[in-house]
């Protein structure tokens, strides 16, 4: 799907370190396994949902069909190194991306958020790392009405180079009635309705550092990311990157209550591309209309100095767009009313019709690729 | 607690990288700061308990306080660090410690297990280690009645060594009518039974490394490791180091059932002193009697090679004891005609009584200097 730009400096991910075929690979093995292990509807007279592929993994409770569990794991990449040379705030903010990170996953197949854990490992504790990684961590629980229900922090040494330390986040929710949301009721002709991203999110960092020109030396990396961003408002470079993932509970769950959504996606690796087919039923398949929304000073300018093809930087990025609705059509305009942030992204369509198109017409839209 | 001992080649955990009191501490600040924000008894009409300081954070769901979740977050430690140098199998035996682990920390509060997820970050995916570790995973999960509900595997480049991971593991179980073993009904004069442990497990692996000579060049480590075991039995110090963390539940949940066990402690990280004490009701303490069993050969290499004091070591090692149970002395027969590998560890005194001894006789017993 990578649009050759004939370009000789183009960046693209898998030069940045981060091959996502093979990750996808592996998470595929990975999902094959498990089924063969678990993947019978009835396992020890319980009905279990293996979950690897969606956002989340489902879970009936044993006794109870009504009360229905759904989980995630995830971490937040290497926007990490961005918050070890940034040092401060920048950890706090690591913390609620964790867990901003994970409720957006079960939000997107409507689940009610219930509790949370997290690991931290450093090679030796920073009390002061800790304490406000985990800061950040309460804060966002509140916001998203989760509780912290444990954690482990471990000291490894040797693992970590010193001040450094990776964590990942675990979420437990639960679908109102049993009732998860999975997109199997999505048709050809609903609308694609974006709410906007602050920024990166949690991924593409690799590829961002490598287009910005970090190499590893604190001094040097402190100053690129202290300039002005291009074409900003006013942030530097490091503040339009460090921005936390943006939690969406409070704008999608007066929308799920009305019955207006039939499938949503949670816009992470993969950029919308990856995610949002995730939540098509077979058949069906995402025209992305890329001219109809703007993109960020943040990410023209990474696209820009990157000299990245619009197709490789949508896969890396999210473009703005940080979690996609489909609704029938008959609601758009009462979603835009509701939701005045939101904004159309495309159209579902049958994936027949997507493929009498090109690819390239379908998501590196000219339109969008001359505003680059 | 330390006993000196007057060797200039004593080695303690804190040498080695690793300080348990300032983790404590950490975790301290942590449950102090979530209890804040999380621990009334009520939080948006659910009632919740903050497990922090458990071996599982325990949370009743919303509308039916008999179904209740037990949930716990766990990584290997640098026992890891082995596995990178040794390869092969010992990639599979990583990933059923961790699921082991994870499913011992809720048997000690009576949770059944219900699942499991995982997160695996490599700065390169290298899909050979990545299938190993999911492989043992899976077995173990399997082991456990447990299902691998979903997972993330992050590629951080420049985060991790070439050929290095990290995980973590996530475990959700059920207390059986809502009923969670948590110790408040231990009393003194109850007896502390102990089930043998399979090795170090998961923990004092960064003193275990230090003591054997490991210095981080492969071919140096693979020598070491491959020696015999001194005193052994015919497996290589690697073999011995490498043993998976071993799963308790078959053994310990028939006696559950009949109503034995007052409470359990997982003996990890800070051993037997560090974790027994978890189950205990304020004003009970553990008078542990480290004479009445033999310790592995592998244990006794490492203190012996490492001249560790016995409180060190026992505070590093579980020292051949993985899983702790508290049961009134009227059913101490039978717990051993049920459990043959069962042996009595020590008794529940109040803690009035301890104070009255030195901590060295409680623990430092004299006998097992002796032996070590």
């Amino acid at each position: 799907m990578v649009v050759a730009t004939g370009r000789d400096s183009a960046r693209t991910y898998r030069e940045a370190g981060v091959d996502i075929d093979l990750a996808a690979a592996a998470v595929a093995r990975i999902a094959d396994r498990a089924r063969r292990a678990f993947g019978r509807p009835e396992t020890a007279g319980e009905v279990v949902s293996s979950g690897i592929g969606h956002f989340g993994g489902i879970f009936r409770l044993p006794g109870d069909p009504t009360r229905t569990l759904v989980a995630s794991a995830d971490g937040v990449g290497t926007k990490l190194k961005l918050a070890f040379v940034l040092g401060g705030d920048a950890h706090a903010g690591i913390g609620r991306d964790l867990v901003n990170h994970c409720a957006n996953d079960i939000l997107a197949m409507g689940a009610t958020p219930l509790f949370f854990l997290d690991y931290v490992a450093m090679g030796t504790l920073d009390p002061n790392i800790i304490d406000a990684v985990v800061g950040g961590m309460i804060d966002a629980c509140q916001d998203n009405g989760l509780v912290l229900l444990g954690g482990e922090t471990a000291e490894m040494p040797g693992l970590y180079a010193p001040g450094e330390y990776d964590l990942a986040g675990f979420i437990v929710g639960e679908a109102p009635g049993g009732q998860v949301i999975d997109g199997s009721a999505v048709e050809a002709g609903d609308v694609l309705i974006g709410l906007p991203s602050d920024g990166l999110h949690t991924n593409g960092y690799s590829l961002a550092r490598r287009v910005i020109g970090l190499d590893g030396d604190p001094d040097h990396d402190r100053g690129i990311l202290a300039a002005p961003l291009p074409g900003g408002d006013g942030r530097s470079v490091g503040e339009a990157l460090m921005a936390p993932h943006r939690p969406y509970a409070a704008e999608v769950r007066p929308l799920l209550g009305r019955g207006w959504v039939r499938g949503m996606a949670h816009v992470t690796g993969g950029g919308l591309p990856g995610n949002v087919p995730r939540m098509l039923p077979p058949g069906l398949a995402a025209a992305f209309e890329p001219h109809r929304w703007d993109l960020d000073p943040l990410f023209v300018h990474l696209v820009e100095a990157g000299r990245i093809a619009p197709d490789e930087a949508a896969r890396a990025f999210n473009m703005g767009i940080g979690f996609v609705l489909a609704v029938g059509a008959e609601v758009e305009a009462d979603v835009f009313a509701s939701l005045p942030t939101a904004r159309r992204i495309g159209a579902v369509v049958s994936a027949d019709d997507q493929d009498d198109q090109a690819q390239s017409t379908v998501w590196g839209n000219p339109q969008w690729r001359q505003d680059l």
